[in-house]
């Protein structure tokens, strides 16, 4: 059987029976919208993941990108993928129609773009990173600056990156030191020097030209975060009509070990002096800026590591079934026929751990896509609150994925024995992809700095007050109650010695511990959703028998994870508060 | 700073602070040795190791062999490395003068080994196989079996390899279905028709001639395992002091995503009806031959576990010392300097991790090859004892270094950020060569079987009470010491509760949680591993002050292993007993 790449019965469920896509249609942004025009879209998006996108995926991972006399030069299947994802909407799903958009919920468009990164996700990557910079146009840029950049960029004409990333500061932004100076010729416009480094399509050759949003500093800003200021550097600048080279060079295409349909760049700009870019939003308040583009691209990773790891998931699911081997522990009569390696039940086991891993991350990047939704467009009284858990949800949905999704594609690669480390198999390709997603985008220990040292402490812990709101309005059973109130109550008395702590000026103490609190922190998090879903498979075992087979899957995976992962959140809490072993530890004692 | 591949004060304080290399010189099997010679050994394989082996590591990986007109191209570098492993007698090194050997301890090998397969694991590998291939015809075969392969092996005119797997049944060995026709040419010798698949080795350019060590079935052998015998099947065939091509054709090589510098090759055995194998040892009990080189092997795997995240943590080490980034979480001035990131509690954590593994792992194979030692040679009356705890440790020696190693690896690639995902550096490469170690010589639920269906509960638990009295002799403190007894004691009445199931005729109750039983025990004893040496390390510290920030490394290190791993011991074992989730799921639930 063709790997479905995520279950259709399951995106039906998460969307339907857990998340209530169809009550969306209620609020007023949405009326134009029913199940069934969501439902449509979504076929369209799966029908171009498994036909078009899937197939072309081993191929861009066999032959990645090249430099090129200058020029990078992409796997040309692109150039037939490129349309038909713009064609779909990938690059403005979401947004209003008066932007060209099908205002869709950003819970439908994220189901649909799950298909298409499982399908391919470097292919998908290129639409993500434009919508993102579109939205980042529309949202700040000056009315020259949208006429500019956003038609061209929504219709595919061009494509948009981010170029963040400076080769001497990843993840300190602080350190950009890509300058600008203003330009006589009009205001708004700098001429731009600089290098970024792992620019993801930074360079291809399937649009007519690409827009990098690119955070630098204006000449005198102040010096740290709050000097820098967010510009759109084209490839090509529009000039008389024409587009002429605007000083932007490759230097370099980086080999990866995955994500090999994307390329990732080295890029100069203004070695001529010659590289105008439009400041986008205010000058110094680019990062704020950014961050718009930034926390949805936090989830487009944490769909992909979902993405990455449900391809693998089934794939591996579809061996198991099939590949006959070995025999029923009690029964070793070795002239029995072999059995299908699903029937042993450490496979099983495998199996199992996956089906928690991919679900329990899809679950809970829906419930930051409906926190979304609603925070736009929901009732105003509830947006305040409803921010305040997508932003305490982001780090998770971003690191979750990434980090068990890679332990998840490693079992792929498990089940499929000697076969599954080949290349006649999918998941060692699916295993080197998602090792990228604990990195880009704000690497683990940023997400769990970011968890820890600002969301969980905001505004005296509500957003935590906010969380355990949420818990109790799940129908769980009394197992599972129990288990989410000890590990809830937990994390809250961590939170709240490690931010005294933090209080008493004693920031190591406070957050040196922060990526096994985000690992805790996960899991509770994880087995809120299972409680969920449990609960909705419960509900739906008395109605649809026909399903019985789909829910008992869904208990058995929750009673899997309450019962292996949520007893590690009271060790991890421990933890934090007591082992000062790598704290203590000086460089040279190692 | 080079990558030291192995630090060397951690070696000469495992061999001589722990482990006890020295005291083996007063064996009389070992009474020719002493320090210097084992230090002249180890010096000699850590400098053709540096100088020799790792330079190529990473031309082997970016081009990997080839099948050109049926034989198998390897990377030229092979032909200046192979003659110097031969010549320091990785072929041999711990076999007795009488058949050319050094006659060194197991223990020192292992570690001469450990920096060549740190350096370049897949060139080591040859040798590996070969040596243990020699050692396999020196104990089990006839004298015209001796005569014919064993000296052109050593010497390393010939190469050896283990030729077990069969496309049908990779882990199944029971259903191996090559066969062996009686030729009326002599006693011993059959018409071996067959495929084996994953055979490392299985062809190459660099020796003469290559010999599979393959399992077979004779014409009206038993069913099953007990009609399996072992072959010694050379490509050439010795003929008229000639040698002819035996009809062994590389059919394939595998195109795998680590160990690249070794070939994998499906192998067909008699295509043409003319493929002479010579049986080895009794016929109908081949597996148990095998399972010399298979035990031999399996601590060779773990020992490239330990060697590859060793590797990749002094590499990380070395870029968490010289790259900056960021400043300290209490001082974000952004106009001060960046600091190393080592300064990073997060990046500390980390290292101190793979520090935690790294070692943790080679104090156990060094602990299992010091028993291998002596069960050889040590005092009669302790051989039984100690062949029981030899035999319980070895799925853990394989298996820990591949599970715990590959999150290390990963750990490496993740504190050199963007750059650790690309080809500019190489913990990607370690990563990807890391997966293979829990599928090769038997996977990881492989192993659990055995450790639980077998070792734990062989002599009616005799092995684990012996492993007790182990854990007894350590100098601990009271705090790890109660610690080493309260999970001692848990696994042992998890063991027995498991164990009754079984009797009971429940073999699926015992046996479906092996993996995590694996993981509890394991950790056990690597907990063990680290009380040892923290022991050793607090004598050191009121010795050789010079060493001291060495000897605080070890302490912080165990400290991390007993807080932040030892706690799991428990957790698991209650999962073993109670969680039956996957056990109860059916195939048609996912």
């Amino acid at each position: 059987m063709a790997n479905p790449l995520f279950s259709d019965r399951e995106v039906s469920f998460q969307l339907y029976e857990v998340h209530g896509a169809g009550d969306l249609c209620q609020l007023p942004a949405f009326a134009d919208h029913g199940r069934e025009t969501f439902d449509l879209f979504l076929a369209s998006a799966r029908k171009i993941a498994r036909d078009v996108l899937f197939p072309a995926y081993r191929p861009m991972d066999a032959e990645p990108p090249r430099l090129e006399g200058g020029r990078v030069r992409v796997h040309p299947a692109m150039k037939e993928i490129w349309p038909r994802l713009v064609e779909l909407g990938m690059t403005n799903a979401t947004r209003p129609s008066e932007v060209g958009g099908q205002e869709l919920p950003v819970l439908v468009a994220m189901f649909a773009g799950g298909y298409l990164s499982a399908a391919n996700g470097a292919a998908t990557a290129y639409a993500g990173l434009t919508a993102g910079a579109a939205h980042l146009v529309e949202a700040f840029g000056s009315e020259e600056v949208r006429r500019t950049f956003h038609e061209p960029m929504i219709s595919g004409r061009w494509s948009g990156t981010m170029a963040l990333t400076e080769p001497h500061a990843g993840s300190s932004l602080a350190d950009v030191r890509t300058t600008a100076t203003p330009m006589p010729a009009g205001p708004g416009r700098y001429l731009l020097r600089g290098n970024k480094v792992f620019i993801s399509g930074g360079d291809q050759d399937f649009t007519e030209n690409i827009v990098h949003l690119a955070l630098g500093r204006i000449e005198g800003a102040p010096a740290g975060i709050k000097g820098i200021s967010l510009f759109a550097v084209p490839r090509l600048r529009p000039e008389d009509g024409r587009l002429v080279d605007n000083d932007c060079s490759s230097a370099g295409v980086f080999h990866k070990m995955g994500w090999r349909g994307i390329p990732s760049i080295a890029l100069n700009f203004g070695e001529r002096g010659d590289c105008v870019g439009w400041v986008v939003g205010t000058p110094h308040q680019g990062l704020g800026h950014m961050f718009q583009m930034m926390n949805e691209a936090r989830l487009m990773v944490g769909m992909n590591g979902v993405a990455t790891a449900s391809a693998a998931y089934h794939e591996s699911l579809e061996y198991a079934r099939t590949r006959p081997q070995g025999r029923p522990l009690a029964a070793r009569d070795p002239r029995t026929p072999q059995i299908p390696i699903v029937e042993h039940a450490d496979v099983r086991r495998m199996l199992l751990k996956q089906k928690a891993i991919v679900e329990g991350g899809l679950s809970l990047l829906a419930e930051c896509a409906r926190l979304a939704d609603l925070v736009r467009h929901g009732p105003e009284e509830d947006r305040e609150r409803r921010r305040m858990l997508l932003d305490l949800l982001t780090p998770v949905g971003k690191s979750f994925p990434a980090e068990a999704g890679f332990v998840s594609n490693s079992l792929a690669v498990q089940i499929h024995g000697g076969y599954g480390y080949t290349a006649e198999y999918l998941p060692e390709a699916w295993l080197r992809d998602q090792k990228l997603n604990s990195i880009h985008e704000g690497t683990t220990g940023i997400q769990s700095l970011d968890l820890l040292g600002r969301k969980v402490v905001a505004g005296g812990g509500d957003a935590l007050r906010a969380l355990a709101a949420e818990f109790a309005a799940v129908e769980a059973t009394n197992e599972e109650r129990a288990g989410l109130r000890a590990a809830l109550e937990k994390i809250a008395a961590t939170t709240m010695e490690l931010a005294q702590r933090g209080l008493a000026g004693d920031r190591d103490g406070m957050l040196a511990h922060s990526v096994d609190y985000l690992d805790a922190f996960s899991v509770l998090v994880i087995s809120w959703q299972w409680a969920k879903m449990a609960a909705a498979a419960r509900r739906g075992l008395e109605r649809d028998r026909a399903s019985a087979d789909f829910y008992r899957g869904k208990i058995a995976a929750a009673r899997w994870f309450f019962a292996n992962e949520l007893p590690r959140v009271s060790t991890l809490c421990d933890i934090c508060l007591t082992d000062a072993s790598f704290v203590e530890a000086r460089p040279e004692w190692f």
